[in-house]
């Protein structure tokens, strides 16, 4: 299953001294896909936190696994493949392939976060799914 | 168990819209972290690649969990708090925390990286330990 | 006249706590429009460094002007306006529009840099300059 | 003349491909200077712009020289050597060494932009001038 799909291109500064993409990249990638799909479903991150009353769709844990390395000039491919949705939480599950090669396997952990007395709070997911599904 | 700490402050471009740190840059200090305990303890990840014929002490796994938003202006500690070796991969374990207060569990699985047949594989890392223990 | 052109959108965490574009980001995609250029014309970066023996096309200095903010889910186009060969450096020239409207006006001047007595050195910049122009 | 210094230390995902610092880092450390500065002179960039009722210290131009490479290990100083102040902007002046070699010239000039009429402007610096000098 593929609920959306976003293309990298691998650029010279994304990599390091190794010749391959430096590692926290991956992440800002699956951020970015994250964020575009939340742009193609509905108005984007900025409208949906206004709409919802939230600070952001923060990070409550992510997970890369490295399945074969990312080169310079390569175009990549991250699909965000399942979101499984709790009261409290959503779970997000990624695939980035150059053509059959698998890359990356990749999992985030976010909330709808309010502001609670002062403080960050996870709220209830209801009603982002709504607009999203 | 600490093996070894690594201060950083948190800066304005660090953070996001959402005015917490954006979370790639979490994984990027974990990295810094681990660069700078080779560093520490040996001459860091230049000279113990040419020392080990290795490309690169590259990423197989990592994941971080976020107990805490971290803002502008705060200094957090990242600590090193355990390497669990196998033959082929080893496993590091992380802190990070401002005070008493814990702001993230983190946790990289990385390999020593040899060049076999054109391709990256993981070699053995019996060597970097030997160096770094 | 545009020697050629590339789009970026803008994503939620290449912005600050101001809710605009963190302002190195706009380095990064400045460079990653060079290397977009060099794989268009040529066979990109590190093709090109390996048939002309450079370390790499590196930066003497880079320069931007910020003529209006960039914000979230904003999609901006760079231009690569000019480049002037010079005999050890070149300079390149660029906007960045959205729409109308003008982002930036940006400059770096770039050497052909080589290994030399075990320093970094400009060479002569003609053998890369025949093979883009 | 040197009003403020703060050190950095290159870590191995600093550099790209070619071994040396990713040009874009070079701002980021410059502006974390900036920023650093703010917080021993005043609150830091968020007080501050509390108390001026600004969205932000944000830039109308920076520029960078590059002297000589970065390398991987290295800890260089970056030092903020003069603020020149218009009425509407201000000019800071950097030198970034490492020893007795210079790696970098830096310029930024800035703003203290106000939203006005739903867009930012740039306003009087004098306040700000007022806090730091």
């Amino acid at each position: 299953m593929t609920l959306f799909t976003r293309v990298q291109r691998i650029s010279f500064g994304d990599c390091d001294p190794a010749g391959i993409v430096y590692y926290p990249n991956y992440f800002r990638w699956m951020d970015e896909t994250f964020q575009a799909y939340l742009a193609e479903r509905a108005d984007g991150h900025k409208a949906l936190c206004e709409r919802l009353q939230s600070r952001g769709f923060g990070l409550m844990e992510a997970t890369l696994a490295f399945r074969s390395p990312g080169l310079e000039g390569q175009t990549i491919t991250y699909a965000l493949t399942e979101i499984i949705w709790s009261s409290r939480s959503f779970e997000l599950t990624y695939r980035a392939t150059d053509g059959d090669r698998l890359l990356l396997e990749g999992r985030e952990r976010r909330g709808v976060f309010v502001d609670r007395d002062g403080r960050l709070a996870a709220g209830e997911v209801a009603a982002l799914r709504d607009l999203l599904v």
